[in-house]
């Protein structure tokens, strides 16, 4: 299907200076820390900023593929790829705060060498024979932030944040079809995503919150916490002590995961109270470290 | 390369009674409330048990696909998939606590009602040819609590909890080369894996408890934190009070994401101090669903 990419774009990458994609990654130390933020301050003390030898074309005109900077290595990084037959490898994309997999599809040479350009994941459509932008039609762009290959340099990971749903259904990612669900009759529902243990906490606080304003469901702690505001806050006051006397008092290991577990639980109760999502809190978190740290603001706000 | 499979496995299947894995779903509510617990506790006020029509036949000395229990519509459901020419479609582990990918591989009809099975997460090997169990050989299976299929029925998601290293190499993960990296001449290190924003913020605190033993580094907040957990404690108590406030006071939801970020990376730094993973945190919340819910427990204590 796929014919043998062209190479040429693969000689000639440039990041947007449009993109509003920022690769972060908070590890640090001699041999990998990196804070990868193509475009953002370049004073981040106690961090090691990796700009991605990226030079930003400040109001070109030319497309990501056409401009000016180039990434020296970019062609011996993709040969490197183990491409099959038909020029392709399975490409990924995964939310870079939540760690949802947003959708998987193929990419071939050119379209992973527009992705690591143009910082939005682009793929190569089988059924039209043609590379796709996440996005170009729908406008909900997945803002690639690093891309990874596996042990066999076969498989792609897009690790970014998607603008918006990403299924073209309106769905946030296109994994909603559980198969135990299915084989017990269950239809496809699409708010039956795949989600992971912080999410599933999530969207269970987020239903008993429903089950009150509907007055349906069984009486619950949450439900009890979500309508007396002191109650909640006590007891988050409480948990944060509680968490704190296992450093203390010097208690088990198992105990700390057990009140840190207590604490995240009633705090999320609060986020559900204030609907705020816990992705928004990750965002926060990703932001402050691509900026000037979280150790740098805590440092200035208290010292 | 994969002949059609045999259909035989798929008529009769059976959920391994000595299988570790737990199904778990915390969604509820009338539409898609969930808990997936095969061998759990059948008492879980509050949540809908949702058994996958498995039944468990304890002590039988049968193979998993050759035992007892039925899913009747599993033909079906198998012959929904979108199979590719080679009878082959992407299949993706991702850990149900961390929800980082863990690999990527194929399946076919067999591999995919093996796992479905035995809750250890199949694939059918295109270079031997043959299906392959992960952790067959290492012992560290990926142990499938739910099982996702896309918008598109070509794409697999295997949910699961990892008994150890996913990677040949030992590496958690297949995926710890960076493009990005690449790009500017780092080689590949298994230390370098794909994180998300809450694994990459443990990451770093990770590398500044390093940095302090080493005394190598910069002065930083989290170093100083590291190092007096009065401090610490003292920060945690303002955090979770600063949290409070927002709901109490009525602040902007954009405090309350700002809050709840500060006190989580501030308590990871305790988790740090005494050795815990977050995943360890999100596993105490995922078990504590599954059996009782934490609701009851929380409940249970203070009432």
């Amino acid at each position: 299907m796929a014919a043998a990419p062209a190479t040429a774009p693969a000689r000639a990458l440039v990041s947007s200076s449009s993109s509003p994609s920022r690769g972060v990654n908070f590890r640090s130390g001699t041999s990998h820390l990196n804070l990868r933020a193509a475009a953002a301050s370049a004073s981040a003390p106690g961090w090691r900023r990796r700009d991605p030898a990226v030079s930003v074309a400040a109001g070109s005109a030319q497309s990501a593929l056409g401009a000016l900077a180039v990434y020296p290595k970019v062609d011996t990084l993709l040969d490197s790829v183990k491409w099959d037959s038909k020029g392709l490898a399975v490409a990924i994309a995964q939310n870079v705060d939540t760690g949802a997999i947003l959708m998987q599809g193929f990419a071939n040479k050119e379209a992973l060498a527009k992705t690591i350009s143009t910082k939005k994941a682009t793929f190569f459509s089988r059924s039209r024979s043609s590379l796709w932008t996440k996005g170009e039609t729908s406008m909900n762009f997945i803002n690639v932030h690093d891309i990874f290959l596996d042990c066999d340099r076969d498989s792609i990971i897009y690790l970014g944040k998607p603008d918006g749903p990403t299924c073209h259904t309106g769905a946030e990612t296109c994994y909603y079809t559980s198969l135990y669900d299915a084989l017990q009759g269950s239809k496809p529902n699409e708010d039956r995503q795949v989600t992971t243990t912080l999410y599933s906490l999530e969207d269970t606080i987020s239903r008993r919150q429903e089950e009150v304003t509907e007055g349906s469901g069984k009486p619950s702690w949450t439900k009890k916490l979500l309508l007396d505001n002191q109650l909640l806050c006590s007891k988050i006051r409480e948990e944060a002590g509680e968490l704190i006397q296992t450093l203390l008092e010097n208690e088990d290991r198992s105990r700390t995961a057990s009140e840190m577990a207590d604490l995240l639980y009633h705090a999320m109760v609060l986020l559900r109270v204030k609907d705020v999502k816990m992705e928004e809190v990750l965002e926060v978190l990703r932001k402050r470290f691509s900026q000037s740290g979280i150790e740098e603001k805590a440092s200035r706000n208290k010292s």
